[in-house]
């Protein structure tokens, strides 16, 4: 079968001729029906060397993927051949406490996982590609009725972790709250769209782009922001007594914008950290509001890569997607890193 | 001034002529802008007697109540003269446990309050007055900007009581989850619309009458369905793998929608009795699902109260209200026990 | 090897040789090094019949399960042969949304369990025989260190089911809170220390039989009561202001008991039903505490199993316990029924 | 009456005669039974000038109060005259959304507060004194029975301090858990004792000082480790997996103990920083442990110093104290300053 294979650190990706996958006890092999291409990757070709992580090239790209049942090795049950399907990306050791309830993303055992804190197109064989080994029959979400996989892949991680981010601050975003989404894109629009889906909160978007801004209304934000303006005063203004917005969660995460977010936030708050921007925030006693909580996220859980695929089945939650050939794939990744992809670039083998 | 009271157990309310009130220290006198006639009222007038509640007539009716500050007594502070407000409507005592957080609806010292377990309108003078007394500054809540005391005042009870049933679910309630709402009246299309601003929350309605089930469709309900047919069994088809809804909000509260309730709850879930119907479900270990939670609940909190005018202030929460004098309030009685009046009656002053 | 099995509806057990289990993919095999005997090991014996559960005999007794892993099936990772183990009880299909999080308890697809609503000992073989075939990897917990299996066995029921009573209610047990139990039996004197381990609420306990109560209070009880004396003003006065208890654990559930809880207990808190006693409690709006939560639980989670554990290596939970030889199993049973077994009897095979 | 009063910034406290004060409408006058000298006294008298704070001298010390009812304003119910109360210390506007709930701490309109930010002995009359007005009656606390002011005074502050920072993390902190508490002094201390009454985690203790470690242990800390050996690696040790601990309670406040805290902790846990020692933590995605929460805490609120009470009267949290005359009080924070006070130094006019 042919799959797109990322040969060594910094080099490109190559569209190759390997072996089709065949399950071992409890795993499964995906028909797949489509993969999203993520920015991340970029850092994979580009950025990463060997140390970065604990795994090396090569393997196949794609982390956001999502098919059809293929093959069921021994022992597996409740998945049937030809079931439409989303993977769950991050694949943990499945013992520990953390994969115990589907929370892989932290899971504390690394060295029994398939490879340390990796998974499919991150270490071990991804998405692109005709047909996706995965390690474990648990990683496999069977799709909402109606649901396509071209649908489905972009949720399980564009979908999957600003959902998460959102979900964790639910009891802080009762309505008169308001949350305040720093950066809109790929992930920020989407958790605009969760915010209004499954709260009553006030939303308040910044960016540095005007068609950010435009994608945020478009998504339900009830005030827009550019970010170059210094715009703590008026996020304040728009709360009651300029207390500051109750959830701040930034999808750039540069010194800046994590300035931005503390600068803005209510005592009691959440400023979640979703953006991997390089940044720092210096956080001491006096610096921030009291009692404000202060966290970055990682991805999501399974049970709630579940709840992602029902806001998505629904319209709930709709990334914007442009789907693509295997064989143009290598071409999609070079028109990514110059910014010439509108929404989620989505390969279909 | 007028006011409209009750004389007497089993008897009508007469529009009077009394006193205007004034306040004592820590006390605020409310211009009344609009007072909701509730079919609570009726029980009042015609089916309790002494010793049904620990108070008796006369008083002044009117339990949904805002307006406007009037007067304030000695030492109330953060209240301004003509500042619109709603007012809370239970009264505890104020310094209890349950009081202290603004649950005066559990009050643990009845005989430390205005009036036991009751309120204005409710064994003390009411709301349907040109003024009225308010015994703490702590039941006067300030209405957001841009919210009309007519607006308000329903929201008060019709919309306080459903949501503090829906809020205090929102857990068993993510993506992917069903609520069902028993009885679409004055409270369950609220309900309804509580759930769909608050949740991403399948919501399916049930009722006796086409034309509330069309009002429920109107609030966002996904399925509506006559609960004659004995709906169970497509209830249940309406969830994942048959399993029952999440959250079951019972408006109605008599033995045959409790027992509709308890057969299609799903294990886990939570089955909220609101409705005041005298029915009873015998509950026993293999009668209901496995750690489906039992519970009535009786109106809401004030800090609850302060949300559901920021969800009504925004169109996220419109009780159906039809507005009327203070001198037309003895007929609208006479119209609301015939069922005579569209929505929620509303005198204004 | 020997196993102690039900041959049928309405028998007694018999030890008869059997042969060895192989695991097959994703199973495992312990070596049993304790068994625990169960009071409802007994209704299996006598009082169930064909249809009363959606299995039936011949099996292997024994639900309350702990030892030495003894064989890996193909695909099992994580565990070593030789390691001390749990057994989790409940054994789901692993892939439902309850099974996923480890909640097999409640699990929503039983058809694709091993047994429906079942588990080892309970319609699968069980845990009295030399060996134990676990039909998936996830139901085995290993030990902390330094626990014996004689001691982790009577843990998987005996500690697990009041351990999930107790854990579900802690945000309703802050200090100055008091919990009631009623029945302190197998169950209930564990509750009495889960209690006082994990929580600082005031315990009261209430049984019918002294040396109940006696043991009560040696576990920490802070006041105990006979229940006979119809104890409801004694209980509440031992509250503030009378208020009642904040959470009620019914290890006994028969109708007195449901209808002492609900008179005993405060509005906002719960009312768990933990033993089938067969009782049934009639609610009604105003027959129980406003926003009571009534609810029955069953067994507990994989996740809540560890925690158990980790409460018994460290002395906070100790159930009574006696142990016997694989071929007392009988006898032992005989003196269950007749009452005479000193706490938990476990069967050391 | 006497009072110790700070006469201006960066001077002594003087004991000088006053007018006796006389409560307004809805004020009540507390005959001080005790004061607790708290090192933040002098960072009052030696540290801040015009400026640091939005109030200034002269005024009464002590904000750790307790005592009798002894005169009640025009209006002010639910208290008897004579009755012994604590003193809530942060008194707010006692209308904002935190205030409503008695969070005082945080309160969102300083500006309707007595003094912004402050309270009695901060900025307006303390309990140093043999009368202390307190501007609203829901600061007054009824003692459990049996408790003694002298045994209330320092669980004001001493006591709701570390309550509030354990309590907010009680979720985190099932059995198999662990806590790590950083700083043995005078609330570190009892830190410890709230996390053993209240929770089943081991509990960790880093401190500088031998001394302070044999207090850990004395008041259950499990292990105890000194500071300045760089623990970490140990306190990892002791937590399965080298996970980490799953809650910091850091009472010191430094660069290096929020340094330790940080490299100690685990995912998805929580730091929670409590001393004000002036350090920063530099926070970006890769320096902290995935979605480890870090906050600050102040003080802690009014329903929560109920709790603390509750605990004190069982003698489950005992801060260490000694008590003197309030012609020693002068005398007695140059002890403290010079560190010669065993325990919490209370005053007794």
């Amino acid at each position: 079968m042919r799959a797109l294979r990322l040969p060594d650190w910094k080099s490109e990706p190559e569209l190759v001729e390997v072996d089709e996958p065949t399950p071992g006890p409890g795993q499964v092999v995906i028909r797949v029906g489509a993969a999203g291409a993520c920015h991340s990757d970029l850092h994979l070709m580009h950025d990463f060397e060997a140390g970065t992580v604990p795994w090396n090239p090569p393997f196949t790209l794609g982390h956001e993927n999502a098919g059809w049942v293929h093959a069921l090795g021994a022992g597996v049950t409740g998945l049937e051949v030809g079931q439409p399907v989303a993977v769950y990306g991050p694949w943990g050791c499945g013992t520990c406490a953390r994969c115990r309830v589907g929370v892989d993303t932290y899971c504390e055992n690394p060295a029994g996982a398939p490879v340390p804190g990796g998974g499919g197109g991150l270490g071990l064989d991804g998405g692109m590609a005709e047909y996706l080994l995965v390690p474990s029959a648990r990683h496999v979400v069977p799709l909402p009725d109606g649901m396509d996989p071209v649908q489905a892949a972009p949720l399980t991680d564009a979908g999957l972790t600003p959902y998460h981010a959102v979900r964790r601050s639910w009891a802080k975003l009762p309505p008169g709250s308001t949350a305040l989404v720093i950066g809109v894109g790929g992930l920020g629009h989407v958790g605009v769209q969760i915010l209004k889906a499954t709260t009553a909160a006030r939303v308040i978007a910044v960016d540095t782009r005007d068609e950010a801004l435009a994608l945020a209304r478009e998504c339900g934000a009830d005030l827009t922001l550019r970010s170059e303006s210094d715009p703590v005063a008026e996020i304040r203004a728009a709360t009651p007594r300029d207390r500051g917005v109750d959830v701040v969660l930034d999808f750039v995460g540069v010194d800046a914008t994590l300035r931005l977010g503390a600068a803005s936030a209510r005592t009691l708050g959440d400023l979640t950290v979703v953006g991997i921007g390089g940044g720092t925030l210096p956080v001491s006693f006096f610096s921030v509001p009291y009692e404000l909580s202060i966290q970055t996220t990682y991805w999501g859980s399974r049970p709630e890569l579940s709840e992602v695929l029902d806001l998505g089945v629904r319209g709930l939650v709709r990334p914007k997607t442009s789907t693509f050939g295997l064989d143009e794939a290598v071409d999609v990744y070079h028109r990514l890193r110059e910014g010439k992809v509108a929404g989620r670039a989505v390969i279909v083998p």
